[in-house]
C-alpha cells in the first residue's frame, strides 16, 4: 500500500491526506483547491506557483519542511533561473517557492497557495466598495520657499522652516482655519534629523508634510504633490490593505494576504491561548503580522509605482485580539472573564516603534475598541455606516465567527457580541465549503415535490453544473426551504413519513440530499443533515437573541433598519434569514448588506481625520451589553432556536411560514 | 640611551614622553598629575587605579594598547581578586584598570584617571551652588485606587485607570488647575505595553507617574512617593550630571566626567571637523557621549540608593555642538559660515529614541539653543540669572574657549560670542594650569620694589609652598600687576631699563619672573613671558569688544551689573581683570561671580517646568548679532587690546592706571 502524507493548504486551510509521489499541484486539486496552470505542467508558465511553509504546525500536528518534496528538478531550476527579479522582489528563494506542478510529496508539507496562482478566485474578498468620502486627511503637504540663511540672519533650519510653513499652511488654509503659530509647530525627532541636509540640497525650497496641523513629519526637495496612506483591517483569516492618495482619496492599489497567524490557531481564542501558554507567544503573534503587513505594504506601493516611505499614515482596524497583538498588548485578559481589554481609545504611534515600514515619522493610527469581543473593526464599521447620525434606529450586525451587533440612532447607541460558530461561513456543515466555483449558492425546494433546485457559483443557469459543497448563502436557503417545505418542522427536527426519496436516513441521522453524486464533481451526494441543521439553529438563536437583548435594552420592538456587514451578509438571502429567525422581523427593504464595512471604515478614517475624533467620542459613549450577565439569556435562547422563532410573530415573512406548531417540549428540543 | 614612549592622561590632557620602566605613577607626576595612594606603592589600597583606553587616538598620534604595559603582577591580580564587586559595578575588567603604582611602561599609553584616582582633586569644579528653585517639575506622581472590572463594567483598563487618575489629579492639584478631563490624558505607548500587568500584579492599588499633566509614563504597584530627575551640563571638556529628586528637588547625587569627545578632537571645532571628515565621525561622537551619560547615570543612581528606571526625566544643556551631537544632528553647518543651527527650540524626545536609559518611557528634554556659538549652556545662564526679569541691564559673560554674552532686562535682551581662546583659562601660557595644588593663583608686585608676592592653591599663607605653574586667576593678576607696576606699559610692551633682576630677556622674549626655581617643585624659575601678555591681549580684547558691541546695539554706556558664569568668573580678581580691561568698566561691588551658571540652569530647568517655557519663549525674542558681520570689529578690536582701553576711561579702576601713554602707533602693536 502506497505511503499517505498530510498536506496543508494556506490561507483555505483545505487539509488532507494524499499519496506518497502525487505532485502539489494534484494534490491540491484532490483536497478541492484549484492551483493555475496554462503550461500543461510543462514547468514554462511559472503560474502554479506555491510557498513551502517550513516549522512545526502544532495544529495540524506536522512537521513542514522542504526536504518532505522532492527536489527541484531540472526543468523546474530553469525557469526560477529565467526570473531572479521575481525572486528578489517577493524575497523568496527556491527550494522555498516551487512549481507545484513539478514538486511531488515525500512527507507532510504546509503550503501556501499565493494569490496569483489560485485557480478558483475567491468571490468573497474584502473589497472596498467605492464610497464618496470627504477628504480631510491627517497628512496635508505644503509647498515653502524661504530665503536662505546668511550672516545677517543666521536663524535655525528649523525655525526657518516653520516660519514659512507658517505662512504656507495660512495661504492654503485660509485664516478661519485654526492653524498654530511658528513657534507651536513641532517636527518629528527622526525627521528633524536629516532637515538641514534636505534643505541645503532642496536649496531652500521643499514641500513639508505636516500631520495634524501639528507635526512636520517630512521634507521633501522641490515641489510634491501627492502622499499616500494606508488602510489595513486585519482580520482573523484575511488581512486587507488598501493604498490611497491622501490628497485625492483615490484607492491605488488592494492587497490581500492570509492572516499569518493562523499557524497558531484558526480564531481569536485559540491564539489568545498560544499568547498565554507560550512565553514567546505574543511575540511571534506580534512579528508575524508586522511581517504581512510590510510585505502588503510593499506590493501595494510597487503597484502602484510608490516607494514605501512615501506611505506617511496607517490607520488600522481589526477585532480587540488582531487590535492587542498588532500592538504587541498581552491578549490575555480579553480571553478571561471578565473579557477587559487594555485599552479602548484609539491609538497613535510612530511607524518605527512598531517596526512598519511606511515612513518612520509617519504615525499609525488604531481605531478604538469598545469591548472585548467589539473591536476596532465595529468601530470601521460604525464609521462606515454612522448609525450615531441616524433619527432611525438602526441594526448592525457583523456577523463572522463570532457576531458583533450595534443598535440605536444618534440618542443612544448599544452593543454586544455573540459567537456564532463557523457554521454560518459554511464550516462544520458536512458539505459546507467557501464561495469558490462549485459551490450552491442558492437552493430553492418545491413544497408540493419537495424536488430541489440549485445555482452554483460561476454558472448563469440553475441546475446545472457539477456541484463541489454547499456555500454560507446556501446553507441558510436550504435550512429556510426545508422549513418552509414543511420538511424540517420549526424545531428543526427532520419530519417522518414524507414520501421523498431525497429524505433518508444516513450515516449521523435524517438528511435531505441536495444534489445526487452524478451532479457533483465529488462523486457523492451532498445533503443537508440534522447535524447541518441543528448546527444553524444554534447560531441563528445565538445571533438573534444578541439582537432581541439590545432591542429590548433600547425598549424597541424592531429595528428600522437592519444593516448586515461582511461577507457573509452580501450574500444570503434576506428573507430566508428572516424566515429561519436569523435576524429579527423587519421590513424587508429595510434589510441592507453593506459589504466590508471594517475595510471601508477603515478607508473612511485614513482620509477623514474629523471621523476618527467623531468615532472616538461615539465609542466612549457606547452601551456594552454582556449577554452571558443577562439573566434572560438562556431563556431566550432556547425560544430562539425555533423556526423563526418560539414566541415572536414574524408579521414581515408570516406567510412563509408553514402552519405552526406549539410546542411546549422545546425547551427540551436539544437533549 | 633609554627608550621614551609617549604618556597621555585624561581627563587633564597632561601629556609627555617618559622613559622606558618607569611606572604609570611615577609618570603622571612628573607630568604633573597626581595619582592618590596610601600604601606606599605596595598594590594594597588600590587608591591608584587607573583606566587604560585602547585604540588609536589621531590627536595625539599614539596607538595605545594594554600591552604597551608590563603584564598584570601577583600582587596587582591579588588586589582585584579581593575586589569583583568593585569590577563589576564599575564594569572594568583587570587589564584594562590598572594600580597605577605597578604597572610599567613599555609603549604609547593613554590613561584615564578616575576622579576617585586624583591626587590633586580640582578645585573649579561644576557643583551645582545650592539655590531655592520653586519646585515644579514635569513629572508629578498620583495615587489611584480602581474597582476591580467585573462582568457588568468590564471597561478597559487605560480607561479604568484615565477615570481614576482624572480625581486623582483633581483631589491633589484642585479645580483651579488646568487639568484635562480622563479622555484626553494620553499614556506613552511603552507603559501602555505592561499596563494590564501592572495593574492586576498591584490589584489596582497604583502610583501613576505623569509627565506635564498630560501623558502616563509610568504606573507603579502601591503607594509611590518619589520621583527621581536628572540634569546635565555637557560641557566640551566635562559632562557634569545632577541627579535630583523632582519632589523635594533636593540633589542626590553629582557625578562628573571627562567629555569622551576630547579624543576626537579638544575643541568644538576640531570634533566638527572630525565629523566632516569621517563618515562615522557623527556616530561616534553620539555614541561616545551617550555611552558616557548612562554611566554617569548608573553612578549616580547607585550612589542614591535608586535604580536607573526610576529617573523620569532628564534635561540637557551643552553648547551648540554638544547640542547636535547629543541629539545626532550633523553639526556641519555650525562650523561653516553663516553658522546655522538645525534648532533653537527645545526639545522633547522619548528617552529610548536617544538610548538614554532612564526609564524608556521618560523624556528627554534639551534647552533651546540661541545660535551657532550660543548654545543650550547659555539658555541655561539666562535661566539661572534671569536677566529677563530685570530693569536693570545685567551683562552676563560665560567665559571658556569661547565667550558668550547676553546683555539686557525684561524689554530686550541682546547676545553674541567671540572666540577667547584658551589664554583665560591657563592654556597656553607658558606655566598654565589649573586651578589644582601646587597652582599660583594669586599675585600681587610692588610697584616700588618690583618684587612679587604670590599665593599658592592650599596654602593658608603667601608666600609658601611649592609652586607648579599659574592658573587662570593668577594669570589674570600678573598680567594686571604688570600693567599697574608699571613693567609692561598700556599696550602690553615690556618697558626696558627697569632694574630688576626678574625682568629679564628669556629664550622667547622678555620676562618677568614670579617664582625662582628654588620656590618650586619643578625646579624651574615661572615666569610670565612677553608672550603669555600678548595672548591674554588678544583674548581680554575679544571679550571686551564683544562686551562693547552689544552696550553700543543697546545704547548704554556700561551695564548696571556684570555677571561672570563658569569656573572662571569664580576665581578671578575682579578689580584686576577691569584693570586689564577683560570686563567692561562697572562699580565693583556690581561685578558678581555666579559659577556654573550652566549646570544650575540645567537643574532648575528640571525642577520647573514653567522655567522651560519662559526660556522657550525667551530665546526666541533675544536679538543676535554675529561679530565679524559687525563693520566696526576690527577697528574696535585694536583699540581694546590696549590695558585698560585705548579710548575709553574706565573710572572704577582709574586710580589703579599708571602715567597713561597716548601712543598713535597702536594699532601696529603685534606686528
Amino acid at each position: 500500500m502506497t505511503k499517505k502524507h498530510n498536506i496543508i493548504l494556506q490561507p483555505s486551510g483545505s487539509r488532507g491526506q494524499v499519496e506518497e509521489g502525487i505532485s502539489i499541484r494534484s494534490a491540491a486539486r484532490d483536497l478541492g483547491v484549484e492551483i493555475e496552470s496554462i503550461c500543461a505542467e510543462n514547468a514554462t508558465c511559472g503560474k502554479c506557483m506555491v510557498l513551502i511553509e517550513e516549522g512545526r504546525f502544532e495544529k495540524y500536528n506536522i512537521e513542514s519542511k522542504r526536504e518532505n518534496l522532492s527536489p527541484v528538478s531540472t526543468e523546474e531550476a530553469a525557469y526560477f533561473a529565467r526570473r531572479p527579479k521575481l525572486l528578489k522582489d517577493k524575497g523568496w528563494e527556491v527550494g522555498q517557492v516551487r512549481l507545484s506542478c513539478q514538486c511531488k510529496v515525500r512527507g507532510d508539507v504546509l503550503v501556501n497557495v499565493p494569490e496569483e496562482s489560485r485557480g478558483n478566485k475567491q468571490i468573497i474578498r474584502k473589497t472596498a466598495r467605492e464610497r464618496a468620502i470627504e477628504i480631510k486627511p491627517s497628512v496635508r503637504k505644503y509647498y515653502v520657499s524661504m530665503t536662505p540663511p546668511n550672516l545677517e540672519r543666521p536663524i535655525a533650519d528649523w525655525e526657518r522652516l516653520a516660519k514659512g510653513l507658517e505662512t504656507s499652511m495660512g495661504l492654503v488654509r485660509g485664516t478661519d482655519a485654526k492653524l498654530p503659530r511658528w513657534h507651536e509647530l513641532t517636527i518629528d525627532y527622526q525627521c528633524l534629523r536629516t532637515l538641514s541636509k534636505t534643505l541645503r540640497e532642496a536649496k531652500w525650497q521643499v514641500t513639508v508634510s505636516v500631520w495634524q496641523d501639528q507635526e512636520v513629519i517630512e521634507v521633501q526637495a522641490g515641489y510634491v504633490e501627492d502622499s499616500y496612506g494606508a488602510a489595513v483591517d486585519i482580520g482573523s483569516t484575511t488581512v486587507a490593505l488598501y493604498l490611497c492618495n491622501l490628497r485625492t482619496g483615490e484607492m491605488l492599489a488592494a492587497e490581500s494576504e492570509m492572516n499569518p497567524q493562523i499557524v497558531y490557531g484558526e480564531d481569536v481564542m485559540s491564539r489568545i491561548q498560544y499568547a498565554i501558554e507560550h512565553e514567546d507567544g505574543l511575540e511571534k503573534l506580534h512579528k508575524a503580522i508586522v511581517a504581512t503587513l510590510n510585505k502588503l505594504l510593499k506590493q501595494a506601493a510597487k503597484s502602484a509605482h510608490i516607494k514605501t516611505e512615501e506611505v506617511l499614515e496607517m490607520v488600522l482596524v481589526g477585532n480587540s485580539t488582531m487590535h492587542h497583538i498588532l500592538l504587541n498588548l498581552h491578549p490575555k485578559d480579553l480571553g478571561l472573564a471578565p473579557f477587559v481589554p487594555a485599552i479602548h481609545k484609539s491609538v497613535d504611534i510612530k511607524a518605527r516603534e512598531l517596526g512598519l515600514h511606511i515612513n518612520p515619522s509617519g504615525n499609525i493610527h488604531v481605531l478604538p475598541t469598545i469591548a472585548s469581543f467589539v473591536g476596532a473593526d465595529t468601530s470601521a464599521m460604525i464609521v462606515a455606516e454612522e448609525p450615531h447620525n441616524q433619527d432611525e434606529n438602526w441594526l448592525l450586525i457583523d456577523v463572522g465567527t463570532n457576531a458583533e451587533l450595534i443598535l440605536g440612532n444618534r440618542k443612544r447607541l448599544v452593543c454586544t457580541s455573540t459567537p456564532t460558530g463557523p457554521a454560518l461561513e459554511g464550516a462544520h456543515v458536512e458539505y459546507g465549503m467557501r464561495a469558490a466555483p462549485g459551490a450552491i449558492e442558492r437552493v430553492h425546494i418545491d413544497e408540493k415535490t419537495l424536488e430541489p433546485r440549485y445555482k452554483i457559483v460561476g454558472e448563469d443557469e440553475w441546475n446545472t453544473g457539477k456541484a463541489k459543497g454547499i456555500c454560507g448563502s446556501a446553507i441558510i436557503d436550504s435550512v429556510a426551504e426545508l422549513f418552509r417545505a414543511g420538511i424540517v418542522d420549526s424545531r428543526g427536527r427532520f419530519k417522518q413519513g414524507l414520501s421523498s426519496k431525497r429524505i433518508r436516513k444516513g450515516e449521523s441521522g435524517w438528511e435531505y440530499v441536495i444534489a445526487w453524486a452524478e451532479e457533483t464533481s465529488i462523486g457523492r451526494d451532498i445533503p443537508m443533515t440534522q447535524q447541518d441543521v441543528r448546527q444553524i439553529q444554534l447560531a441563528k438563536a445565538a445571533l438573534f437573541t444578541a439582537a432581541r437583548t439590545l432591542l429590548k435594552r433600547s425598549g424597541l420592538e424592531s429595528p428600522d433598519k437592519i444593516i448586515l456587514a461582511g461577507g457573509f451578509g452580501s450574500y444570503i438571502d434576506k428573507e430566508k434569514a428572516m424566515l429561519i429567525g436569523l435576524i429579527p422581523d423587519c421590513e424587508l427593504d429595510k434589510v441592507y448588506a453593506v459589504g466590508n464595512a471594517a475595510g471601508d471604515g477603515a478607508r473612511i478614517a485614513l482620509l477623514n481625520i474629523e471621523k476618527r475624533n467623531e468615532i472616538d467620542s461615539v465609542t466612549r459613549r457606547i452601551e456594552r451589553f454582556e449577554l452571558p450577565t443577562d439573566p434572560e439569556f438562556q431563556n431566550q435562547f432556547m425560544l430562539a432556536t425555533s423556526f423563526p422563532h418560539m414566541s415572536e410573530p414574524f408579521p414581515h415573512i408570516a406567510h412563509l411560514i408553514p402552519n405552526r406548531v406549539a410546542d411546549p417540549m422545546a425547551k427540551n428540543f436539544m437533549k
